[in-house]
């Protein structure tokens, strides 16, 4: 693929910023302060990185205020560095045109409405009474479900799954494996045995979602499971059916989220954690990696609840007094009062 | 999609139980106590919702002999509100019929019997000598291994996999995704490196099961894995190799469960759960959520290991002291001995 | 299927070890102790299993030089017998083998080189300008990107996502609904909402690799993910951007690994396990099931951080105290100098 370059000074005019050193510098992809090469921009996040700056072989840098002066070589100097170079980067990498129409192999359902600007791939199938909006890409093997609505702009890779009725947003990404829509896990016992529940509530998500590889996000059962604008999910999320998920939320992989459980926005949840059922979640609230959220939070803060780790041996020691926390409470309760008693008759 | 209304009075006649108020209202869909509707037939699973049961704006309710009189609303008085609510459900909203038949697109293997009444939808490839039973439908995309065996009125959304001489029973539900059969993680160390363990035993699945979404149940090593009758899968369960579940038993998402363990009848397993290998896990035993199981469980009961969570900086003071319990106990131990010899010399 | 049989004498000519008893036993399968008949060849992998060999009806056993004189059974003694069981297997169990070939069904893309005898199964889609090496499998649906290199030998199971630009060594081994190459989980926040970070790394995956049912290995960001020879995964693994992962490390079930972080060669990790992101893990170790690993670890050794479950009630009762281990601390620490106190008094 021929790339397109660019020159630092065309590329403040776009994002802001400015340049510091020559402004007339090429640059034609994006890279880490390592493996940089001349015509790659690079960037400094973070000032822990300050000695892989000084040996980049980049030929530009983004950098913070803060760090204007830290390197001799041409570069934009921003508010937000990071954020900068994820701007560059899509410039530099725009994602690949897909050619409009429906593959030949694609199955289409009686009064399913697809834009004339929609790429449907090999082996799609969409569903009776479908809608798929302009400039979609569905690729390979995606199934979309009868009366699914997606929104402008979607791109989905190959195989995945949306069930029946459900509404996405626009500009919506989802990664192969995925599945949208699937029956909750809604069981009532009835003398000895599990009957199955209808879930006949949708799943509705909102507009620039992005959803990992092989998450699952369940429709609800009476009423609908709701992702807002703005949610990134990682891979292999479990959205338990009614959960609603607060817009520009982010979720880390296999996370796991129980029924009817509300987050809040701009929540920040870390990897294999968990969310039990009926919880409420408050706004920019962030949950640690591998802690169970058992209760609800009512504040904004950060929360953790994990078990340390050691070698074997020390955590076997340690670990076997867990069973007997309440007795040493209770020990140390009535040493308390025996040295009382000591100090008394003194 | 015209619904068919129901009187209340044909619902006790289907289902049991008895009306108190018009026994003519006419009902035509389910919903919960808020959402509700004039025509929407509500329940009330707890008394903790009875607030909620004063501002419903449902045409009926479902309610229990307890809370026979807690409305005025037409009403249906039963044992078990969450059953009832699950059948009548199941009436209002029958499962969509699909034509029999095998999709032009679908790839039939070599002396595969599919019954007539069956449905094989786009691109889905039944391996050479596979059976389906009457009335299945297998949706877009999905794939049956050769010599595998459905039974009767079996429900596969799109693109689930059934690998080769599976053993599959009656009214199987699986949702998108769900792998049956794959290799077992079976792996000898060989003189630093790992050779694979061939995986020849099958993967038997009695009736009545639901399989959540990309679920994956692994073929046994030499002999089967085994899921017996009445068995709930939630979405993201690992099965490994040569595990049993007994009949009933119900297990929420993102549960992994690692070889030859064998869990009984009627246990119920909550959200990303975990069980070591090789134990046997009694009849009726609940799991908590988040808790690892690493040793047989004998009894029934609740079973119970996870790290309560508090705020970041809560947990930091806390935790530290995890590493040291065994000193702690120590501590305790010498301030018991030396108050003693206090005492003594008192 | 018809089975070849092998004489026991035949066996150690192939694999070494020798024949104790009649060495023209036949057999023609592996089976367990428990479950073996005549023909059957089974195996003492552990010294604990020596009174189900005393009931087996196996026609041989494989036993190691410790356990040469526990059976009269015709049997084969050797060093290692469970690899040698693995070794034996394979012979009787050879992979099914496909024809070569595309099927009329798969969509090549535009300068896709597909080896001649390779299988290419229904359904499946080839990216433009895929190589795809000698014998290599890939059955139904597989989508495999624009430019992805596929070495030889390798066998993909039904429905695997490959996407665009990935090299992937000799003999792997993909199980269903794997996805690998997806987008790493690249976000950065840009006046409270969040900006895409393109991923344009690729996964660089060794020879004699195979990957679990529903495992998804994503991208990198900039630079490559990296899974070197012989790794061995099991299913639903996530193994995030930019993630390292040494020769001939095998992973359970579950396991979740985040961004950027190194991991040693010869390590195994247990079910359910995580990892943090940007660590390093040595060579050589061993992680317990359900432990997050929250720092690099520099030495080989077992580590585990597992919270020990138990009754409800009892969990309960000690798990109160975890919130409050500073203050017990704290509390012992007053005691010991009010003792000290007491003493000095005395």
């Amino acid at each position: 693929m021929k790339r397109t370059a660019y020159r630092l000074a065309d590329i403040v005019v776009r994002f802001g910023g400015r340049v510091l050193g020559d402004a007339d510098t090429m640059i034609s992809q994006i890279a880490t302060l390592d493996s940089s090469q001349a015509g790659h921009l690079t960037f400094l996040a973070s000032g822990k990185y300050r000695a892989q700056l000084a040996a980049t072989r980049a030929g530009a840098v983004i950098v913070g205020e803060a760090d204007a002066a830290a390197t001799q070589l041409p570069r934009i100097v921003c508010d937000n560095p990071y954020a900068y170079f994820a701007k560059v980067s899509a410039l530099l990498n725009p994602v690949p045109q897909a050619l409009p129409g429906n593959h030949s192999s694609a199955v289409i359902g009686e009064g399913a409405q697809i834009d004339p600007t929609a790429h449907i791939g090999p082996h799609v199938v969409v569903g009776a009474g479908a809608r798929i909006g302009a400039h979609c890409v569905i690729m390979a093997g995606c199934s979309i479900g009868a009366g699914t609505v997606i929104g402008e702009g979607a791109r989905f890779y190959p195989q995945v799954v949306v069930y029946h009725d459900c509404i996405l947003g626009n500009n919506l990404i989802v990664h192969s494996g995925a599945v949208i829509g699937a029956d909750g896990f809604g069981i009532a016992m009835d003398e000895g045995r599990w009957l199955k529940i209808p879930q006949i509530g949708r799943v509705v998500i909102g507009d620039d979602v992005e959803i990992g590889a092989n998450t699952t996000i369940d429709r609800g059962a009476l009423d609908d499971t709701v992702i807002e604008d703005g949610v990134k999910l990682d891979n292999q999320i479990q959205v338990a059916h009614n959960v609603r998920i607060g817009a520009h939320t982010a979720i880390a992989g296999c996370v796991g989220i129980a029924g009817s459980t509300t987050i809040g926005r701009h929540c920040r949840i870390g990897g294999s954690a968990g969310i039990l059922g009926h919880l409420q979640i408050a706004d920019h609230v962030e949950i640690s990696s591998f802690t169970l959220i058992s209760k609800s939070i009512r504040e904004s803060g950060s929360y953790t609840g994990i078990y340390p780790f050691s070698s074997n041996g020390e955590w076997r020691r340690n670990a076997a007094h867990l069973r007997h926390l309440d007795e040493l409470a209770d020990k140390i309760k009535t040493l308390q009062q025996e040295i009382e008693a000591l100090r008394r008759k003194d």
